[in-house]
């Protein structure tokens, strides 16, 4: 089931890059790592948020559906939960939010997951167009994205921090995701306004980086030509 | 004791680069995750290379000890090792080792380790000399390494390959380390020839990346004017 100290991740930002979007790993798989994540499914089927072992979709069509086990993904993060109280936050936006949860500093250099429980007044959310193969790349995906807007709204928040020495593997800073209590809304978050909420964190000493070896296009491509990091940049 | 699909990685290549050389686990802890492996001490105190579990030590002086438990580094890679013949080698530089150990391809999008049992004509090896704090930067340390050169030698290679994508956490391509079966020479691999040899390989599935989170130089340093990646290329 995972232990606190570990992010597992199965495949990386990279390989959604040039499109390799197929579903390497089943829910069911991704569970036995934890009860909290965050990802997409395969053909960036929607994007997902699991919170107390429960994986939920976001789609494009603005619709939330809790997943079953032989749900495929090319790229999750998941870890067992253990948050830990930092602060209460008011009135804050993602700049502020990030100032707290870096407690002060402008960066890190270990991953950690945040969790914030709160009223949003203000969520902008995005959910990708799922595509069949041959699949699209992400920059060509991005431009089919749903957009969603909800103000007066409580849910929560997940968010995973990485190292900039890991960006191109992962989002390098915070990359997070979002479900409303009444499912109205979620996503992928674009912008946000917390009115009031409870921050918790979780630091991680080890990073578990999965990937998919049985799958022949990942491991035959050549991510060289790709420019991986400036297509996440404008992308994520 | 680890599982074979797993390469554990304590530290990052990119914490030698400006000198956070501390030692931030014990021998003792990392053979816990494998019997196979290379790395380097605190203060970069000479060049690793564990071996059917025993864990040897190339000093700046050309001189081979074996390590006690309590020996303290921070960076160091280790696996399970459970390799398969690849292939007889014979005449064999570098280049022609590449070659083989990708198969014919020009990389590799997964980690894997390389073992090369056989007679060298030619080795030649470095192992950087100790700094005590303050350590001095990588550049710095680089320049005080001894070289040593032997012909006619058996021995083991003994190499880890990352992909491109995680090259500052690692070392994007092969990384090579070298010890006599007789201890007359090890080391960092600069340049060999092997005139005949045994190849085994080892594909990994799974990098457990572990961080130094205890240790306050590395969490508050900021690397983003570390230039890593330039560093590692010139240094490694």
């Amino acid at each position: 089931m995972g232990q606190t100290n570990v992010l597992y991740q199965h495949g990386t930002l990279a390989l959604l890059v040039p499109g390799l979007l197929a579903g390497t790993l089943t829910m069911k798989e991704l569970l036995q790592h934890g009860d909290t994540g965050i990802g997409t499914g395969e053909g960036l089927n929607g994007e997902l948020i699991i919170l107390d072992g429960i994986p939920y979709q976001a789609d494009s069509f603005g619709k939330v559906h809790v997943l079953k086990n032989d749900f495929t993904m090319p790229f999750a993060n998941i870890h067992l939960a253990d948050f830990k109280f930092l602060t209460d936050l008011k009135d804050a936006d993602p700049e502020k939010f990030a100032t707290a949860a870096l407690s002060g500093k402008t960066n890190s250099n270990t991953f950690f997951s945040v969790r914030v429980k709160g009223n949003f007044s203000y969520m902008k959310t995005r959910a990708v167009v799922k595509s069949a193969p041959p699949f699209d790349t992400l920059e060509e995906t991005a431009k089919k994205q749903s957009i969603f807007e909800k103000h007066d709204v409580e849910g929560t928040l997940l968010s995973y921090y990485s190292p900039t020495l890991f960006h191109g593997a992962a989002v390098g800073g915070f990359h997070n995701h979002f479900l409303a209590n009444d499912h109205s809304i979620g996503g992928h978050v674009l912008d946000f306004k917390l009115a009031s909420g409870k921050l918790d964190i979780q630091l991680f000493d080890t990073l578990e980086q999965h990937l998919p070896v049985d799958n022949t296009e990942f491991m035959d491509h050549d991510f060289s030509k790709d420019n991986i990091a400036d297509v996440i940049e404008r992308t994520e």
